[in-house]
């Protein structure tokens, strides 16, 4: 299988014999060099927990946007090549503000999504700015968080165009060992305070380095406030209670 | 001839010397990657039934559709590419609301079949977003059930362009099984309630994991109510007569 | 010479150094693929008769179309892939349309042929919706049979975009021997009865399986009524003659 | 030189080491696999004769064209691939129908063979309907016989888009033999008459099968009558001759 | 260099490691394989001469155009593809006519000259009909003779956009031997009669088969009659001389 | 591994089985054989320096641009490739410019920064002159510095279309070597003339030529002026302090 | 390295794992098989020399462009293919005119230098005409000279798009040891007749002829008369003196 694979996996869009997509299969395989990232969904909210390789103490690490807003109660975090995360959050935001100009209602979550897998799926067709669509798969997997009338809901979109809902995902480099314990660990009726600390824990277990408030980053979507990136004493808080 | 073939299976659309149009049947071969779906018609109304493969217990399986609604009185259940059908479904949505704003009918069956295969045949034709048309071949097979002034009416639509239409049909990975046994067990003069639990029957026959109510959906399109998926509870009632 | 084709026949519209376009040789393989057609001219009318191959006992068999109304005076039976005969038999029925809205008078059989044949011969031109033409050549070989004021008309179209005009004419995987019989048997001044019973037999000699009402399809072009195909109980009466 | 052609010979338009351009010498290729075609030009008018293979004894044998009228005053024989040749000479119609409109006079034999060779040029040039421009060269030669202010005048045109008066000329599979015996025989000051005998002496010399009335066709452009295909009786007449 | 030259010669456009652009040097073997042309400037007026090679007795040699008219004082005589110099010539003669259109005088010899230069360089860009550019190089070159008010002047442009004025130039198969022969006997002070004899006798010397009034063809731009070929009996008289 | 990459480094905008993609990271080798350049915020203002390699005594060294000024505020140095550096600045001037005109305020430093990353994110989508993408990743990377109401900050953007804010930035050929001195010796709280001097001592370090203020150039981005290339006495100074 | 680079040549613009442009590299060489090209700027102008290669004494040397006028106050001088420059040269001065249509003032000699580097590097972008971009690199490199406000000012631009100002340059197959000459003996205080003088004596020494008044050419930019190219007796005299 593996002589014949490499006659196939050249034309960005074709089927192998097997009914594979391989550009697709290795645009997800840049996800799994990307930095770890974790989401969980309770009845309260969504979090959304990120690890932020430190790169060089020069770095501003603020400057490095791993988990971003996409509305005023949507945020997703992102796994992969940032510059393609950029393009499809840019995407989403402007079909959520567009929604709202149209129906003067917030848009569903899973419409943002659907519209970021949509974008997804569309690679190779005469890429134009319009509509963003590229000449190769997008090189990023997503965790979007957010509320509606729905409730909190967790979103994954990968570079095939799915998307699926999930109560607790985690993806990335270390997304398997996060997924195991998530499994283990996670609990519909948790509190929004336990699952961030199940968030943290968990890219503790799978990062290098140890954790502090320098190379993670935590964010929430809970209802009237809506998205927000915790701030350093909130984050000092709760890698205290982990580290307890 | 297997060495020639890897001469020819490489051009999205090109006739091999046998006649054959590979990237067609690699993208068939995806479908047999796909989950189990079977559809059964009756003189009652039409069944759609699909296995659910569990993915992870943090997945809302809700959230992975498989059966969808394209108008009142049509449905359609799908194996394969995941997202590839959301483009066929939205394609046939589409088709069928412009349908009835044109003519203030409600769409034929066979007419929603023949757009979407239409669609299927274009592929690489220059895509673009309206027609929604693509680079390569719709990596999905469909199963379309709905109800016209011909009555109940289930039909196959595959990645050639091709449909067809069935008494009773099986697509996915169990669907050699799946359709051996629908050949055995479907009788025309069966009640709608018989064929939900053949349904199920077949199903279980070839999922590897114990069918139960999490994993398999069961959805209908009958005269009035027009198309519904079953709630738990009426699921768990087949299930149990299968059990029984 | 085997060795240099295969430097050639994967262009999809280039000369070998023979002189020889093997793309559409090779779509005329497809044909050879397909079912058995037989059309028969006579002074009286046309017949077309198909063969159906049976696929399952569970497809509604009349779902498979291989004769088709291109309009009121003209029919048309095919072999080869079913989705490139419906984009075939589409742009024929518009045409045909067409026509009696320009000209307020049935189109030719020979000009409805034509602009199929013109069609096969686009390949590869840069497809839009419009003018249906494809990036490969069409699969398909069309018998059309139609009245106008020339009398009954029996034409041949194929991939190559070449079109004959045939008293008689056998298509698809048992062409060869159908031809041979056809040959052995018409007569000039055979009446439309024996026509029908001839076109049967010839189909019954090529098919694997017994012909009976369910594999087989028959339909004729007369004058006045026109383009129609036949109940099964008049299917029946002509099997019957053929069994005596 | 043969194993550095099999790297120029592919590129539909590349000009070889040697300044060749294969994909042109290879559809001229495709015109020696044609039928035989001879044209005759004569101070009272040209004639143009064609052999036509027969197939089978049940194809209606008028409609194979292989000559056809472009005008009232021009007419032309093809070698080679029957639908490029449908398209030079609807091209070639269409020519010639416009400059009667604009210019309210028949147009030039001339004008008419340089239109056709010019298409035949533009191959690969982002081929579209209007012009009838195609993605590869013609797989045909035609013979242009036509009569206008300079005379009676016989042209030839082929794949490379070269075209050249001839006073008789010979195309297609035998068109070597032919074109030596014309040599031999042809006289300036020739009738009409004794140019029909000698087209068919030269068909009859090269054909396979034994010339008759039905192999053969042979057509006329002369001054006030025009263009005009034989009748049977008067093709038997001049068989009679070249017999005694 | 010759194993390295394969991988840059099939490049349309493409630049070897040297510094080489294969697809025109290939093309410029393509004139080496036409036949002899000659041009020769003088004070009086310019001479083109051209060999016609004999290739049939059948042929009407006049319909073999090697000299043509470009404008009333230009005229141009050509080397390589037949065809391709009638696509360049006609566009020359469209900007002669548009240059006279605009500003009401007639159009330089260089500006002419340079306007089928820029159409031989942008070959390869997205050919049209309107600019007739092609996607391959032109197969030809031109000597375009001429008399503006600069005086009598003779160009040669090639399918590398080049083009130089020439006292005298000789082009195609014999380009080398007829070239070295001009330089040996041109005189700037020689009268237009005296070049006429020179273009012949160069000819002569390259020509295989014994020069005639039927293999060459002789034409002359001169102040106040500009562009005209030479009749028979002009050409005989001239020929006398060189023989004698 | 290496000799699978071969596979895939080809396509201008493919993945590879590894999820990579080569031509953006060759892009960046580009990079690499530029001239080192060295970018510092303080809290006073920002200051970029660059190597400039002596390249000719006769070169015009002020015309060798590799420290840019994009508007008022905001200022860039570049390594790898002059010409696409300069297609990049002139995006980024026009979309400065456009800010003001649009918003009636200075753009954001980030903003400018995310317009060229963008547009390098860009590459290989039918590139045209107004949005200046182009058919290959830009080989150039730019440390942009500028002061908004965030205060003085300091921009990376690559050729992956990814951007990072940095205190103190080292790209080009001394980039690894210059990183790590400026990871040693930067202080949040140095003035920026001490930033001035890290900067020349850094360059010093890595360059083989002794610096001098002829291949040397030091801009810097502060209050109220705003951005300005040091004149040849500010250097001098400069370059005194750093060899006392 | 050198297997790896036939791998990464050939495409158009395509970067080698090294991040080099390599087509770009081959278009500089064809700039090395052109003839030598000098240019000097004094403070009283700027001097452009050229080698003009005697091909055939039958030549009409003017008609062999290597120096052109851009406007009445810049010129310029080529190396490398004659028709690429012509394209450049034509951009230039339609720019050119642009300005001064436009601001109603002599455009910058930089700005017309940047428009020619900003067409070189737009090459493979979808040519057009109007904008003259090609299909390649262009195979030239310029030596721009002019005067405007900045004073005199000399200009070197290549295919690779990259330009930078010069006191002395040269280019070409001689440019090695020309430029090393320039080196030796150039003097920012020259005057403008030492500068011809220069010039000359660096071509002299590189060419393999003997120099004199056919074979260089020589052109001045000076305030007031701007450009022009230097008459015969003016090169004789100047000539005189460095064989003095």
């Amino acid at each position: 299988m593996f002589s014949s694979r490499s006659e196939y996996d050249r034309g960005v869009n074709t089927f192998s014999p097997e009914g594979r997509l391989f550009q697709v299969e290795y645009a997800i395989e840049a996800i799994k060099l990307g930095s770890t990232t974790v989401g969980i969904q309770t009845s309260e909210g969504v979090v959304l927990a990120v690890e932020k390789r430190t790169q060089s103490p020069l770095l501003e690490s603020d400057s490095v946007e791993k988990i971003m807003e996409i509305d005023r109660h949507i945020g997703c975090a992102m796994s992969g090549l940032t510059a393609d995360a950029r393009t499809m959050v840019e995407h989403a935001r402007v079909t959520a503000q567009n929604h709202v100009f149209t129906y003067d209602e917030p848009i569903k979550v899973e419409s943002v999504t659907q519209s970021v897998s949509d974008l997804a799926l569309r690679f190779g067709e005469g890429a134009n700015e319009e509509d963003a669509s590229m000449s190769r798969p997008f090189g990023v997997a997503l965790l979007i968080a957010g509320i509606d009338h729905h409730g909190p809901q967790l979103f994954h979109a990968d570079p095939s165009g799915t998307f699926m809902r999930y109560h607790a995902k985690a993806i990335g480099s270390g997304s398997e060992g996060a997924q195991s314990e998530l499994q283990d660990s996670y609990d519909k009726s948790m509190t929004l305070a336990q699952a961030k600390v199940l968030a943290l824990k968990v890219l503790k277990q799978v990062m290098e380095e140890k954790l502090d408030h320098n190379n993670v980053q935590l964010a929430q979507v809970v209802p009237e406030q809506g998205y927000s990136i915790l701030k350093p004493d909130q984050l000092h808080e709760i890698i205290a209670q982990i580290e307890a």
